[in-house]
């Protein structure tokens, strides 16, 4: 029997991040569709993510993206967000839009480009420094386009040379979770494509270096729980990049696609102690919400990621360890199934209710008049974006 | 044994269509790397593409994209392109730009926005109308990102709708060619997924109506030499839009990924007579070379298409007959190899000298200092691009 | 707001056949592991079917398959299945078996070989005859394994011929259902790979002519929500054949995959009025139960279906509609997640208690001692498998 | 510029060894279609495998799977190979076709079947001791069909136990090949899935543990040239199970699928310096000959390897390093191209003819009389399968 309890407990203790990015506009290679109210600044970035933590209350940071988030004083942003009830979760690098990241960033073939890649990611320790940010999430969008067009183990070469110079620039309290992603924008080699590849290099750098699973980057058919159990069992997951997808990296809503998929990432996880604070999973979103208003958006998928994991806190794990165990292959799937088929909707709408929350964050958002406010509000300047 | 002359002559005849936008700059959702020298009017694609035609011989037309190609006067524009030595080929309807297509065109839930879409798909074929063009490409982003997001079916009557009305505009030499894809921009439904769908719709509008096959967007392990196989026993099969791709709609240089594919699907266009001139298959290119530069990358991709055909005319038909009829699966399948594993380059380099050209285009132009001229005279202005 | 009672009431109406074949051994090329009490005769196999309707009330039928099910007289063994509670479903025809359709069955380059095949197709239509069964269901393996094989334009041609005679022999209230495959066991072309092809025969053959949806016969990332919506629109769809998948063809028990796409699959059928009878949609499973119990299996994929059946009959329809028509995105999506969200598990044991049945038919199942007397009774003979 | 002594130096030196099993008859899950001639022993596959090697000159040894190949005395089967002019290679073991191992073999539940499971391991390694093998080949086919079905940590652990107990087992001059496989027979998890899991395994046992890729083994669009590039760097290939997909695990012949992959491959091969004897990667062919003559079928297999890896050697090195330094994407395609493109068959009838062969292997077989003579005396018995 589960204890309803420990379950309310652990689903407390579970924190999700907000990506500021996804409170900008975002779109396919074919169009941008502009959002109304959207932000033009990190602060107004922000106050958005301070909404989807006042109103589902387990949102308390928000990731930067450098240089989207360029400030002059970083301590000051952190200080903001502290007075808006949330704080500065991890430093995303973004080495990939400048004219000279063309062929690369850290792998290019030009010793020169490579340099103000490298520049830039000891810049981005810098910020964390100033935020007092834990997390320094890498992602390389990296690779060739056509066969021939750079090599394949040189590149991994300059790739662990930036690494290792990124590493030992880390404080003591400082990690870098290395995000891998099978194709886009590179469509023929990535430089870090699969789990593989990341791992390698992170067991290489050392215990502060750490996978990333960005739920949209894999192979067609990759069963993705089997690498977060693997990488849990190794000690070597970092964190999350929740998203979903039907087809490549759609970047949807998180459990939006494939719920089922969501609910046995996260019983892997709960399984592995995964949930727990003190194992140093960062759970975050990294969605584009194209067409979707964006804070409701984000309100949403935390409460995807919140609803799979009741179910996986939910499962029998003495019933299912039995059937496991005793080769019931029929039993230990309905044991699991069980779990699933729960609608957990009461049980979180009580939680939230102990909490001092709304049942119902997006009700009460859309009562709150915030959208409102923000459409009437955000008039001029330049709204914020993957491109600024 | 197979006839050098009349292969040569097949080659001759075979004519590849650029397209306006691939000589504008293009990228993925992450980064648009703009190039130096890129045209910033219609008339200076034309330019671009009459160079591709210039050094290869066999790439008299080019595509237009509409409203990227927006001129007051199309049939000056026509002229143009013939003083160039080229002419206007195929229209290309552009309805996933504006603002009013963020839940879709022609199958919008918003029957002003059908209305506006419907209205661009008949201003192009005014515009073939003045240009002489014989064909409408139509090609819909439109679809939907969540499930339950809009009614499936309900689409697909708004989109015959759109289609019949279009049908009853064509002029009696015009046509209308349907495209499919998979996915990309919409993510979770695309209202013309796959070749059944556009063949299905096709065959109920009538003989003017034509599936046209972009080797990109298919799911992976799709046989798309099965498809245009089946779609030219049909009488359905419009044309093609060349690319190739290792994962999505990657938008390579056709051929770049796999020229066993690409020699596999010309050799069932051969073998169901659609390389001759009155079968009325167009061949185009639809590509985006985002890192590579532009004009060599149609010159090159216009010679890889030339090598798989040429290849395919020489699969010994009738050795091959001979094995398939038999039975012997390793004979045929070793007549089938020869003829893909002949190295090619030599046959087209003395075809090309034949056509009083240089037997290798891409030297040719290196030479000919074109690119050095527009990149010194192309200076200020706006570059074009998919979104201009 | 929903009425229970119809959902109820459509929920009774809603029959689902279990094939014949399920209650044999299935394995895959590596092994087949037998299991006790698995049936040796198509009499044994009925008797299992009726287990499978006694404890769910949903199952009435049986599928054949020829020469599996082989019995000197047929309408012998309809009477059998009648005094067992069941009646003969779909028979379903074999031309993958014999030495000689190693290149092919109607396809076959050799005429003897495809006059061979169509002479076991129109047996199948003579048991039709003797046992009462409306639907003969066609599966092809015919395709190639090598570029260059065989002509993949004369298969077509081959194909029609057969199904064309095939169908001429069809009686007044008889259909063929067309199945179509990706691939396996042919692993270059297959003859019928897609919906499409499948599609484009039926049309050309007459009303009598279906398609039908293997639900695991798929390329990765199709939307089979979206075929089925198609050919529902278009009056096309005969039936499904259920299972899931995580990869290829795997067989594994229909909704174990992805219980939220055969939620989705199911609210299309609903929506297109192709749960009511009169729309004659065949609801067959067919699976292979490799590794667990099998009519434990066949139960638990009755229920599978059920239950995404519930969910998609409780979907508000009109605050769907209203939500779509406004473009309100998430709102929607919203409508559609609740019905998924639902836990249908109690509405259904409703259901059966008043339908005269026990609530929880595994559990009944379990008790009836069933299992334990076949494991005890089908001692020696031959146990049917794919092979006999 | 190339060297072509030194390329032909390279070719002669390159081995590739040809499975027992590849000589015996394979099929799907649907069917086995036996062909006449076809083995009854060991024996009869050694002398099979002879005449590979006697047509081509560079298939010197013979894979041997347990128990297919079980004999009494390996030491005389060691003989009797040498006799017949080849070695035994690699020693593969079979744990999955006992009933036992229907829930696994080294990760099963049970410990009595795990234990079962590693003697038999541990007896291969016998027979490579008997033998002279170098190399253990370890293919697992545990997994799971429905998720919660085990634990899928739990069998990590039990995976790795048993891998270390082989480990600790092996001699100073024998290796263990670990292989992993996405899916099939296991249909949702599978324990050793990928080659990162592969990887982390054999780091943790030793230098004397490698990963060995076989080619159809991955997702769909997993750059496999990626993975052996990355692995070389690390020390960590141990070679090579050929052969070709269109879909999935289709054991096609290698390169009969995607020449061009199988080009960039063997390329990534020779840039690592995997070609040259020293590096000790095992060039092993494992396909299944379903419906082709199965000796005609390995040795165009073998013919296949020679020319990717003859085009491999021919690229410009200098050429394609100049390009790629100074970013010349087009240019560094075209080089790599230029090799691909290259007609290398007469380059390797040469060599054939400097070796003393025929310079046509397929003819020089065919002329020979061989399958005539099995096929007229190899009647009775038990023809070699899977499963024998």
């Amino acid at each position: 029997m589960t204890d309803i309890s420990a379950v309310k407990e652990a689903l407390r203790r579970q924190h999700i991040e907000t990506p500021s990015w996804a409170y900008g506009n975002s779109g396919t290679r074919f169009k941008v569709f502009p959002q109304p109210g959207v932000p033009r600044t990190p602060q107004e970035k922000i106050d958005d993510a301070a909404q989807v933590h006042r109103f589902t209350g387990v949102a308390p940071s928000v990731a930067l993206h450098i240089p989207w988030d360029k400030v002059d004083d970083y301590a000051a942003l952190a200080e903001y967000a502290e007075e808006r009830g949330v704080r500065i979760g991890a430093i995303n690098s973004n080495v990939f839009q400048d004219e000279d990241y063309k062929l690369g960033s850290v792998t290019n073939p030009d010793p020169a480009v490579r340099k103000k890649a490298l520049n830039h990611l000891l810049e981005c320790v810098d910020i964390m420094d100033a935020t007092g940010s834990r997390d320094l999430k890498l992602w390389f969008s990296d690779g060739t386009n056509y066969p021939g067009q750079d090599d394949i183990r040189d590149r991994q070469d300059r790739l662990f040379e930036a690494l290792q110079a990124v590493y030992e620039r880390l404080g003591d309290d400082q990690r870098m979770l290395l995000e891998y992603k099978l194709f886009e924008p590179a469509f023929y080699t990535t430089d870090v494509p699969d789990w593989g590849t990341s791992y390698a290099h992170c067991l290489k750098l050392g215990p502060k270096a750490q996978v990333v699973v960005d739920t949209g980057h894999h192979a067609p058919g990759t069963n993705i729980e089997f690498i977060v159990a693997f990488l849990l069992r190794e000690g070597k997951l970092g964190g999350f990049d929740f998203n979903s997808r039907f087809y490549a990296d759609d970047d949807l809503m998180v459990g939006a696609a494939d719920p089922f998929q969501l609910f046995r990432i996260m019983y892997e996880v709960v399984r592995g102690g995964g949930h727990e604070p003190e194992a140093n999973i960062a759970f975050m979103l990294d969605q584009c919400h194209n067409i979707e208003p964006k804070i409701q958006g984000q309100i949403r998928s935390v409460m995807n990621v919140q609803e799979a994991t009741a179910k996986a806190l939910l499962v029998d794990a003495e019933a299912l360890r039995e059937a496991q165990r005793s080769g019931d292959v029929l039993g230990a799937n309905a044991v699991f199934m069980d779990a699933f088929n729960t609608d957990v909707r009461p049980l979180l709408a009580e939680l939230r209710e102990e909490m001092g929350l709304h049942p119902d964050p997006i009700a009460a958002y859309k009562a709150s008049g915030y959208y409102e406010r923000i459409v009437a509000e955000r008039v001029g300047g330049t709204q914020a974006g993957w491109g600024a």
